[in-house]
């Protein structure tokens, strides 16, 4: 399908025009982000303190927030980096983790999507509910949500907010205005590595810093977290775990070629609405 | 003996459970504890945010607080969750990383001690003689202090404070009312990686979000961790060294099997007192 | 050449005396820094908060400020953490992260330059050239610079601040005085992994813990961090990318032997002036 040869064509150029993709996220799990950046062919930069975002976002080909871990101080930087963002038409990613499981992140969020109003968002199940108003099971940070009637929700908080939504899970969601695909590709061990989720918003940011389509660098950045998270799988031998399996992830990503993108990825997609 | 039996039955119960294991952790090694978090089957979360952290907690089957790099927002967010925790009755596991090196971890290790009183403390020698008021030498926060004595400083200080006292070494020690315990398993490569002392209070608290008994889970927690030292070094070949070591410790962990515990725990416990 | 030998020996002695080195850096790679210190021989202590720097740096054999993501927070702990040490004769060693891409940067660059007078400065061309007062195109926080006339460069800023300079880059460039070299090993994967710089900084550190003649010590630093990455680099097999190769680092550096550095370390020196 179309969108497969255009998510194919962003990863050569991403690797060509090594966009810069600015990030304010949590100590947790930069140090993936940044290497995850550097491993489809982007170049990161982490910088959150207020007296310089929104001078270092003006660089950048793309914003990437990211709330894993809060703080008063990062939640300022975030605000001020976006909205310059917003201004200067820098597209902006938003990972709302764990809304709904602190008052902090809600407010936070809330925040987010009203002063930033952001090009993307991507979260999972129970996040993508709770931003959509709906009642959810919140513990922690993971999802603990059903996955059904996604595609209603996703679509319904996109055409609210006029953003891309991603929703990512077994089946992964991405709905903007007319357009919803489906994404089938990745593995369950995806969720027993820390940050995976913050990963694909990284790498959605990357794509997002190479076109301007949107929809399709979400779909770009979450088809290829899956596809390594494919690749990674695969690669395990006896007594491998989930350690080889996060280090393959790197590996699968700086080496995934446009033609793996084409006959691997598995994407589907529809036209909703008129 | 009895212990390694129901040391395998947690990790199984783990396993099912999925306990949500709140940190309040240093910048340095969180990334770790939150893999080795899932590696044994539990669910991380790191918030530290004073605005969020008693909301959080209270979701939690267990806290960890681990001074590694302390700071004075952070200080107060370990109080506060940790007061809420202790009177939820959720398990609070305490790691006094490089207490009595400065004034600033002496004092704050007395105010948790204090406020919070925790469950479970584990450090290495240097810093459990430090809390027991010994003289000790400080260097940084490794520990350069002798193991000897090991168990009547663990039984004191376990006794004064009430709570599960672990010291990690060359030998591990367990003390708890008139239990103490020897563990004999773990790999001098251990000490060679950042964050094997951060993992196992981890792990220790992994195992106290799904068992009362705090002694059994922080033997749990250090138990597996040995285990995966020895199992990571035995996998090494030529030319491998601490980056492989420290990939196959997860690996360990995310396929450690109860039979594995059984079979090559080395465990010796005492009665101690009457 | 003999500053192999002196390298090579001062690994020898590093191993021996494991230096403590004190570090205040950035959270996108302070994981990775504290494991290549440890990976080489010494040990890391990374405490950052004012209240307690001063003290912890006394303890050290080396101070290491890197200013990868600064905070207003951290800015004066490192100015004042770097004064105690230059004070007591500790070596200091610096990073000036991303100097140039925004005023916090050039100013706290500034500062530390001023009131610490590091004995070390490692960067890449672009930071480089920014310090020495001169034009260069900055773009987030890697070097976009020319590497022409790096040894006119760092020989000038050398003499200006009177510490030793260090450009890495293809070539990496090292000058003190009358003294200047060249180190042509390295691979140009050591570029796709976040926090190379970082790390060839902290080894720069852990080597000045062990010996007084910082130049040698930075040209120790590099060396072993070129080394580890051809080591790396030789080792990966098909389907293996970036996740493999930073791993596989670590394993280089903990597995060196003095008689590989003698045998593949590439270091040309120049006596310059009279």
């Amino acid at each position: 399908m179309e969108i497969l040869s255009e998510i194919a064509d962003n990863l050569l150029h991403l690797r060509e025009k090594k966009p810069l993709i600015h990030h304010i996220t949590n100590y947790v799990t930069v140090n993936d982000c940044a290497n995850m950046t550097l491993a489809v062919g982007a170049s990161p930069v982490m910088a959150d303190d207020i007296g310089e975002v929104e001078e270092m976002v003006a660089f950048a080909a793309a914003l990437v927030l990211n709330m894993g871990t809060l703080n008063l101080r990062t939640v300022d930087s975030m605000l001020a980096a976006g909205r310059k963002a917003r201004k200067a038409g820098i597209p902006v990613i938003f990972d709302p983790v764990g809304v709904g499981a602190t008052k902090l992140r809600t407010e936070t969020a809330a925040a987010i999507l009203r002063e930033v109003r952001p090009s993307v968002i991507r979260g999972n199940m129970s996040e993508i509910k709770l931003l959509a108003g709906l009642k959810t099971d919140i513990k922690g940070v993971d999802s603990a949500a059903a996955e059904e009637d996604g595609e209603i929700i996703a679509a319904g908080l996109s055409r609210e907010l006029d953003c891309v939504v991603a929703i990512t899970g077994k089946r992964d969601i991405i709905a903007y205005r007319n357009r919803l695909c489906y994404i089938d590709n990745g593995h369950p061990s995806l969720a027993q590595v820390t940050g995976t989720g913050c990963m694909a918003t990284s790498l959605i940011g990357c794509y997002c810093g190479v076109t301007d389509d949107w929809f399709c660098g979400a779909a770009a950045g979450i088809l290829t977290m899956g596809l390594a998270g494919e690749v990674a799988q695969r690669s395990l031998r006896a007594g491998e775990g989930i350690g080889t399996f996060r280090v393959r992830l790197f590996d699968a990503v700086s080496t995934m070629l446009p033609e793996f993108i084409l006959k691997e990825g598995k994407i589907h997609g529809v036209q909703i609405g008129n």
